[in-house]
């Protein structure tokens, strides 16, 4: 199922390779030495395709699928159809993961610097780095081995990036220091001026923004997310940090490593945000506020205050999510007992 | 009131022609013979202009509206001021856009190639079709007939556009297939990997997105939006389906035909919306879930389950709008029974 | 602590000479003549370094900061570690924004036409504009005297800056017309179509979008940002209204002047907010509403009503923010009082 012309695969494996991989099992009416060279979701894989069964949900596709071979947890084993292949596992999103990683690696590209990219005399350009059409490079920028900066993107002066970063096109960066193989997708904007204005009796007037954003390593960041600079302190993403798209990022927030932003959550000045924290789409954090390790908080939520690390947070203003999920319930209560209150 | 600099007007209606081409019947004091060439909001209008009046909101501005003509209910016909020709239809607001549309066509442009675009040898650019400057069309990208892309968009590898389709500046695309008379206003992002990650007890690793982008005909999709492609399934926008500005579309969703959705919308992966389905502004749906055809969803809804066909639904997590509104009137209730909670 | 790659220093400045900058008075162990060329936030800050204390939650840095000044509210006086010169004021921040605006100038710019910019013969570009490497003018644009166009920003036919416009990369600018010293980030779309579609019987045809977008003095507009045109009635931004990145603005919204609107806010279209208002993160304002003068809205709010002047409101829907409060925390008692209702 999967489209060549825009995923190549790279061959193919056997069930007995794919299990030396994964580490998962091979069960069902498997031949260990046949080979697979696509991957598919349940619904629409075919006898050729590998796919994986991994949320309970789609228990009847997976009942119904005509896969070749299929990831699964071993309690589902008795549940598969026949004739399919079982690669048994406790992680088989994860093992699926790995193998189409295998079979579509992240597509080569040639390093070269485009003739029609724009690139300041200054800058250090390190070994291996491609620089797309209409990319503008500024004064002292650096650039480290193996980078590729995508086309029309816009890296202003004297940022820094690590070695193996992948920018995508349309982007822009100022005043930042990103580390190794940080990943940007397309129309990302990191460095620009906070939100910063001093209100005053004689009127109000901009705040200097005299940070930086700091990334750390194999941060990914999603589409349209924009990253604003510190006002005196930096703005820093950790290491492992994954944000989707849409995001806002103040000046001055801290967050920590292995962190997961879902789209279009806001950050608003100053709040730190804790390692490992999961944070829902839409969710919103005001100011000053400090968000524990591990915390996750459900789509939508509204922080307005610290936040213990390990709990998880719903509902805005947001409390600990069995509150909320009571809150709810007891809502629904509410307007059963009173058919006629409106 | 329209400026010329930026809309010319195309010449003049007489009411008689007016009437022709929307249906309406002319009352109140009109010439069938008198001409008209321009159109403007009720509070604004003049003698010379056209108006409509369909909101009961601007009830007032249309009593004192100097209009020269307006669609109008046939209910609100007597409530005109003196003086105003009327033409009098159910549906003022079409009415309006149709003689609208006539008065003002969506500007000409010359077709061309920019001598500042960029465009890979192998790609197949159609009849009629203008790249502007600094623009980027890779490999193998299909641009059908009559296409436009604008200035510093950036079209990947294999794109396929059908014929008709104007793409905005500043856009970025790629991994995907539009239909005809697709629109994409600035800074649309279509094709850049959903968030995929798969978690294990050895790290988490990065999910191959592996699907593409389908969007149907006469779709339009706002500045800012972003539409991620599948991860396996492809992610896909059905016909005639309007999306505003700074919308998330995750990997894998499936929105129907003639859906709209309006700002901030985000739609986690793999959710399916149905068609005819109308989504307020800020609305969140969660992932994996069904959406009914003809849901309307009131502004800033938090959708955390199925929703039946049909339905209209508000709130967070969202119930059906009825309860909604009963919920917000009893906690009114609550808080006057009880004036020292606090 | 300031990076001096990015931030160089402009000289520096004596406690005598802050003190008639900034009205503050000297106090503490301080010697009127002493010099300081840099700034940093409270806990970063060395003996060479101003800082301030404006926020109650930071009492614990300001007591253990080694700031050599520090500007502070007179009854926090007595909290200062020994050491610290003390700028006496009631408005610290105002004041440390005044002396950082001082010592750390906004970054000159040199005025010139890249040769790789692409300006319509007709547009009109006035004294000491600087046009960045591949950005887009077309016919008779008029630029202003002094202002600055980014990289791969595109604006279009007719669009007119009034003086001293900054405008970053990456931009689209249509159907617009800017007062002076107007501020737009990166990747700002302004102009663009409304969402204005008039659906029928006979189905649904797109309104032709035949305003334009009116933005005053002095107004700073954050990336990402997308200020749709007028549908017939301009869009217009008064003057010193300052919004943040990733905000919305629908079709018709009129906003007042000194209105302050944080990121991620979405007004729909046709609403009005009046002078001095201040909007939260991810507000949301319904269309066709007027919101007062003054009025506050807290984050995550919606707005469902007009609003008085005036008012603070929060929750969605919007209701004034002390029965928001009261709703919160009659929600928490009900939970209490039935443990078991879930």
């Amino acid at each position: 199922m999967v489209d060549a012309r825009f995923f190549p695969s790279a061959g193919s494996l056997t069930l007995a390779e794919i299990a030396a991989l994964t580490g998962a099992s091979i069960a069902g009416s498997a031949e260990a030495g046949k080979a697979f060279s696509s991957v598919a979701p349940l619904e629409q894989a075919g006898i050729g395709d590998i796919s994986f069964f991994d949320n309970i949900k789609y228990l009847d596709a997976f009942c119904q699928s005509k896969a070749g071979a299929c990831f699964v947890r071993p309690k589902f084993v008795s549940r598969a159809p026949a004739g399919m292949a079982l690669l048994v596992t406790e992680e088989p999103y994860f093992a699926f993961a790995q193998t189409s990683t295998k079979l579509y690696p992240a597509p080569a590209w040639e390093p070269g610097i485009s003739p029609h990219a724009h690139i300041a005399p200054s800058a250090r350009i390190g070994a291996g780095v491609r620089v797309d059409t209409g990319a503008v490079i500024g004064e002292d920028v650096v650039i480290g081995d193996g980078c590729r900066v995508g086309a029309n993107t816009v890296v202003d002066a004297r940022v820094e990036l690590g070695e193996g970063c992948q920018i995508g096109a349309n982007c822009t960066l100022s005043h930042c220091i990103l580390g190794k193989r940080v990943m940007l997708h397309r129309g990302v904007h990191i460095g620009q001026d906070g939100f910063g204005f001093a209100p005053s009796k004689q009127g109000v007037i901009k705040v200097p923004q005299l940070g930086r954003v700091l990334v750390g390593n194999d941060v990914e960041i999603g589409s349209g997310t924009c990253i604003d600079r510190g006002a005196g302190p930096d703005t820093t993403i950790g290491h492992h940090t994954k944000i989707d798209n849409l995001v806002q990022i103040g000046h001055n927030v801290q967050i920590g490593n292995y962190v997961f932003i879902a789209a279009q959550t806001g950050i608003a000045g100053s709040s730190t945000v804790g390692d490992g924290a999961m944070l829902g789409g839409q969710v919103g954090i005001s100011g000053h506020l400090a968000i524990g390790a591990g915390v996750k908080l459900v789509a939508q939520s509204g922080v307005m205050h610290d936040l213990a690390a390990g709990g998880t947070f719903g509902g805005s203003p947001a409390v600990p999510a069995r509150d909320w999920h009571r809150q709810t319930v007891a809502l629904g209560l509410i307007i059963k007992k009173k058919p006629d209150a409106q």
